[in-house]
């Protein structure tokens, strides 16, 4: 089970303006082979079928599993918000359905960005073609899921980087910095999970690809705060042992690797504007006495 | 961002045996497109979609939905413990690939819970087809977002009616009494935010399909407990006005809606035995020398 | 069985242009979740499959489904002939492949208008993924099937109205406003079928989404003609009692449902020009001679 | 348009028992890649997207497609209604879900038919997975979809007859031993419309696959009556020029092929009984008055 | 087994510049319905699957259609390598991922060009869907084999066409040429296979679509040297007897075709520049030292 | 380009039996998502997709792949060869259709061998579903690459492993056994090229999943023949420097790692027995006569 806090876990900042294509080509890191979807999904799913888990040589990598996977549900929340950011604003406000307000949208990209949502995200990659449960590998062995998580985190990581390429927006830049950080520590994580499993040193292998968060200046100056050395332990209680997997130097700087209780703060999320020519969200659309009546509904 | 419990939402019966195609139909309830992975992303991405929810007369149901979604998360997990449960000591347990200890499972209807995880669910359906992205809907029209849902918990609880009747295996039924329970409140809940945003009156459509909750043994001694007039605030301070539109009596037995702050107590995840010949998982497989070493380095 | 006439049920006027991302676009209405071939299988396959239908209360709205079914087989002709129109001319008519007659084809959003059709429809969506029998739900329970035809036609009255958004091109706009005002009977239809199947009084939950037709200049004045008040009874003989459930006062204007027998008059389908640089069609295309064989090969 | 009869093309023997894997294999016939959806959907859209059409030496090919496709649409009933007349009664009848009504469905091969659908079909193959647009070739050139066209009767022909040799049950064998002949007018109709195009001589590829109908006593019986010799013109006034292509002897018997105006007969479609363990239809499934109540909304 | 070779058949100018959009259009004919994945794995599986190979009158058939496979191999190359020269400097060079090198990739039709791969090839059509194993047919039956790769090369020879057609760029122009004639090859030596196994006579068939390959300059250009005329013999001695089928005149020009031992000599594989940008190859991007060491540890 | 050998890689011993269900579960190792369609072509396009191979220290790599490639084409052979023989004779044989020669069939759980082929193996995996393109990585990143394939040739080994589990069927039990050990040096040396190209040593993370080849008595006596030792240079000419990464001690048995020049002997292909009541392969099928015409047009 979940709390749900309504908080994400940066803020964001506004885009330099409307971007269709922009969204469309973000969504590859929502619902692509490598997206937080994928992450969500396989750590979730991984943490539910760990077999034997009660053992105690095989608990902490238990706990690692299920607490990555309570970070990434955050993650899906942030590529999210900027995807809908990135759509409001991209067709024309108004009620009028003949003033064509949607023109121009035939040429995007993502046609069901505003045919199938309501200029939002949906679980889907840059192509459009929607997330499948086919992305989720638990194998069962724990070191088989572990290198799986290990590949799984640095191809991420190289679609963040390839995505943070496109653009110089403030808001994908501020979001894919944010999770090359974040996404980095989970690869150290599971790189240490294989280390402490098989005795071997993974080390050398960093950073995959060839190209260091430092030359991320969105990632650089959270790294400089030391944000990839810190493990939330996402519920202190329940997940009580990752700090046995997730302990010595980090891997490129050498910097000690830090478990933190507790959640980032985070801040409210973004607030999204509605676009009445898509209904969205359409209350009380039609005049205002309809507004009027479901106000009275509520608050009887 | 959630906080992630190692507890589950109801306590579940060990299963009459393991039974392969019993867990490879229940399936359909994690990854069908009426399954509880379809019911947490659809509340999940309207929720995170939602246009112009801080308006006053918004909120309430963006409360709503997002306070479901986080339920959701829990179904989700009862649905892959008992598919877990069914499928352990499904095959022979032992170390010698060569005695055959997977004889039969070529006979089996989901080879892949064999071949690619542990004897443990993944996000499919019944057949085997992977859950996809393509069964969200998110229209960011309010109106026509929540008539899916309640069509959508119509289409779930059919399912799970239908799977409940394949079975006297008590922990499926468990799980399923359980999960029309709460599925149940879900219905009135999509039905009750309906009637408040437009003023019409569905509780004569009640029950789809046409048998009631009360009909399933396991699920009515939840309902004489009053489970079924009861949505959980997930997070009273941030869902705080969910009970705006949850409240009125029950459309089938009239009895009144109530408002409950937190999650239900749970219980520890059901234990998952190991399964030595998929290495699941597999930790310290080769020697007794391998699990020291493990443990050193675990203690290190 | 099914009698097919050679003509189609509204005159569609000439495009303002080829348009070729436009053509990609309306194709959602066509091969989408809620285009035409969805909602013509959907009342296909539930009426094939409607069990205890000979009983004397089920009758009519067995009646009812098979019938929308037929007229279903109309509007997906329309779709395909709007996109056929869209297409016509889009690239450089011609026989000699080397003079490029293509160019600039690859940069259309839908490269199989063009490469695997000949500039005309296919069963896809407007992101070119293909229609699916995955979107074909027929549950068995009549009220269950009722309650999703009544969301996939709001839902297809959703996408209707975005496609329309997007331009103003004059045959998008008349089939569209065709469309939502047959549509719209459809909608009613189901609403009805709710109603005298449970007693529940649906009306106000009109219309979804929350903007009228009358909003829409090209379904106004059809309207304005009563169209949305008629169900075409396809075969007055087989399908006779649809009038049972089609009946009373329109639920947004009050006007009364009407049941009118035969199908709409309709027009010969368009003239589809050929496209020689893609030999489509192609008949004695390399040279007379070829062409006058074929003549007398067919007089013979 | 069309119009459509409450009838189907032939009598089908009620099966010798209920078979719910048979019902499975049948489906191949109606949603695989050679099934009746897509003869149906292929002619359907090469009807549509004919471009010049309106010249006299185009004519009879677009009557010849449009006019098969309109036969297809009465193969997809004969092919539901075999796999629902097999799943009528696969599991046991009753109201009592708690009774195990669908013990033992968890074994059978598609379990789609009984959580998903009411024991009746869906448009998807032997191996449950959903037929697609993909399956549809309209390439827009004439000479092209006509060898399409042939192939994909040649291939549909192989399934039919795989599917036949699976069973003596005699619904099956009445359908395919009907299809075998049907499609086997088709066969024969495209080789003559390639023949009629280029001049060629398709006769000796006769039969493909290298057996005859004859082999077959449910199709043997119906060839002896001449069945395989006529090509029934829908609508005589609407594709009168068929006859132009369907001419000449039978590339096999050497008998000589006509065209013969209307529909067959036909009977009405078999009935269906109720599965009230799946509230299939459900109709005042709870109670008695409920039912009375419904008749009289109905009545009023 | 296979012996692979380091080189292609034939050479491939450079483009006339790079062409994101090209590549993407030009998938189609590698990873197409359609495409030589289609065509490679077609063949590979039904000389695999091929039963009764060893029978005297079916070893000419089985050697053809394994030789053809062979061949088609070194088409996937040609596509390949066509696209990957378009894709190259696409982007802009550098190591500065703030630089956004990769802008306005966003608006390129196939992102996944850009963020999955390194600005190369991947195995899917031109709208970025992936091919997939339902592109092959096999059903063992050989003159049903025979009549699909006839059709299937017919349909690949439209899709070379259409392509060609989009562009006078020298690579796709050399390229899809040379597959015109070489894929002619196939049309032919399959329409041969059915002339041969049952005595047709299907030359009047050709050409389909109705265009000549000499109305394509590069390709007349090969046909003026009689490639057209020439099948490979891939292993003169394994494959020994194609030409008991490839034999007789070309049905388009009457010259005798021809049967030739082993491969085209080829040329090199076009060199592919690196894109630092993707880190493609990355091999010692962070520093200098790093390459050193890689050199040491190679040297080793 | 390639040169194909009408040759197998092993000697495939006779099943104990027919075996339908059987040959299902083995397409697992043909067309999941580790099966060998996914080697061979993942490595395939790395190879054709690899960036700046020109560089000498860039070239061992290429060569390495390139040359693993090669060698998988031979897999896909035994993998499918495999299931042919299982295959063979799980039907009646004979030619009359209405003797039910595949009785049965309806309840084995790939209806698609009898169907769709003519029990034969198609691409697709033990649930039935294609293999498809998305199976492809290919960043362009040698170092991501590399790891890719290191995770996916342990992926392969664990479905080898657990395919292997499943029977004690000779045929079966030697494929898996073979590609056990062959399949184990490509683990090793991707983990090679990624220690040459990083300087980190993985030798500890062997074996992955934690069991040994020489558990598995049929890769046993294969290692003590020392074949998991052996790298195949496929072409010595063409991929001339494997040897630069390909050396030193085996991970796990210390033993030297070895470069043998060619393929390895191999043998001719399995026979495969005629399915007449599948027309499998039908040459001549309705009588004796046809067979004499046919060896007449082929000896012409």
């Amino acid at each position: 089970m979940i709390t749900r806090h309504d908080r994400v876990a940066v803020d964001l900042p506004m885009p330099s303006g409307p971007n269709a294509n922009g969204a469309a080509a973000v969504q590859e890191l929502l619902g692509g082979k490598f997206g937080e979807m994928s992450t969500l999904m396989n750590y979730t799913f991984q943490s539910m079928n760990f077999r034997g888990r009660d053992a105690a040589h095989a608990r902490p990598f238990y706990d690692l599993i299920a607490n990555i996977a309570a970070e990434e549900y955050g993650h899906i929340e942030l590529v999210t918000y900027t995807i809908n950011l990135l759509l409001t604003g991209t067709s024309t406000r108004g009620t009028d359905p003949a003033a064509e307000p949607l023109a121009g949208v035939e040429n995007n990209r993502n046609t069901h960005h505003f045919i199938a949502s309501g200029q939002t995200a949906l679980p889907m990659d840059s192509m459009g073609r929607p997330w499948t449960g086919d992305n989720v590998f638990s194998s069962g062995n724990l070191k088989l899921d572990l290198l799986h998580n290990f590949f799984l985190e640095c191809g991420a990581r190289a679609n963040k980087i390839r995505v943070y390429e496109t653009t110089d927006d403030p808001t994908v830049r501020a979001m894919t910095g944010y999770l090359l950080v974040r996404g980095g520590v989970h690869v150290v994580a599971y790189a240490r999970a294989l280390e402490v499993l098989t005795g071997a040193d993974l080390s050398k292998l960093f950073p995959i690809p060839d190209i260091s968060n430092k030359a991320f200046p969105e990632a650089k100056v959270l790294e400089d705060q030391g944000l990839h050395l810190i493990l939330y332990r996402n519920n202190p209680k329940d997940y009580a042992r990752v700090g046995e997997v997730f302990k010595g130097p980090h891997p490129e700087d050498g910097q000690p690797l830090v478990v933190e209780d507790g959640l980032p703060d985070g801040v409210a999320p973004p607030l999204l504007e509605e676009e009445p020519q898509l209904t969205a969200p359409g209350i009380g659309a039609i005049d205002d006495e309809m507004l009027r009546e479901i106000m009275k509904r509520l608050e009887r």
